[in-house]
């Protein structure tokens, strides 16, 4: 698939089949994220694929605790569709789906970095700087192969919880969680605002009418 | 370009030429950005897109600035090329290069976060998490391009420098900024280590051999 395709129609996929992805896609996703930048070239990365039945239930446990706090609060407590814009119904009722269905992807990949968290915003952008492009680099490795994907992060919430599924050492810990699984929904383009809206020319404010 | 050909042949390019990038390329690197996921759809990014001579030289006098101690600090005081390994010798030398000519790239796109930098690692996650994925779009759209490109955050050390020179109010805050041209060095597989030796199935330290 070429890459602007790719890029193009990559949307986040929250309602999966149950199907078995294949273990030759799961490693040409982990070897897509391996290709990618990471400061001073380190890659402290580690990818945990979780196929196993049971270790995708703890995950989703954890997911579902922490979503259930996340959506309350997001959304509002208890929220009433009829007042609710038709996008944002729909987001909030896929969302609510994955909270609910997490584990019963067929695979998670947990993205994890070793090494302490950083303590300062301009460390933050050189850490997160050397995970996030890995992640991106398999959310369109999947979808080059037909397989859904959502970038999630709720699990950095229970570092030591997730550690002990896991069995990580102390010193790595999971930046974010991917559910991969081919996808009841269509593939297209995703819901976004206009690149216009958000450039900004030489200085900030300053736009630039297409030629 | 197909997916794979250009995640398996982008390498950070430091070395630039100064033929200018048309813009309708730039237009189209950022329009790859904005396809990008974000927590909750939120898209809280700013792109400004830097081509004017003054202000890339301003913003090429901060990376001296903070690349120089960067260096020092990364590599050691005054590194002697004997005893370094060949590899990281080429490293330091790009690495050198960059900072003494960040400003000559004949474009820069500085990726910018609306709202106030995260206090917890929990909610950095998320945060760096809905940005760095549009980074990553940018990159691999500029390689489809033939425009080399590397991803760099020193930036981040000095927030009110940037915020000044690009005119970004108080609640804009650069993460990173990618120098954009055509490059010097050739495509081809980054230097990285073998996808199996970074994951794990299942539990961290359960390797599966490919069958």
């Amino acid at each position: 698939m070429r890459l602007d395709e790719a890029i193009g129609t990559l949307r986040s996929m929250r309602r999966l089949k149950p199907d078995a992805v294949a273990e030759a896609d799961l490693r040409a996703i982990v070897e897509a994220a391996t290709r990618a930048p990471s400061g001073g070239n380190i890659q402290n990365w580690a990818f945990i694929v979780i196929t196993d039945a049971k270790q995708r239930r703890k995950m989703g446990e954890i997911y579902r605790e922490v979503g259930t706090d996340y959506l309350a609060q997001f959304f509002g407590g208890a929220p009433d569709p009829i007042s609710m814009e038709p996008q944002t119904h729909r987001l909030y009722e896929s969302s609510r789906h994955l909270v609910e269905h997490f584990g019963e992807a067929p695979a998670l990949i947990a993205a994890c970095m070793r090494g302490k968290f950083p303590s300062k915003p301009e460390s933050a952008a050189a850490f997160y700087g050397s995970i996030y492009p890995a992640v991106q680099n398999m959310l369109l490795a999947a979808r080059t192969r037909g397989l859904g994907t959502t970038l999630t992060t709720l699990h950095a919430h229970r570092q030591e919880a997730v550690q002990a599924i896991l069995g990580l050492p102390e010193s790595v810990h999971v930046i974010c969680v991917i559910p991969i699984g081919y996808p009841e929904g269509k593939w297209g383009a995703p819901r976004r605002r206009p690149a216009a809206d958000v450039t900004h020319w030489d200085r900030w404010g300053t736009r630039r009418t297409e030629s």
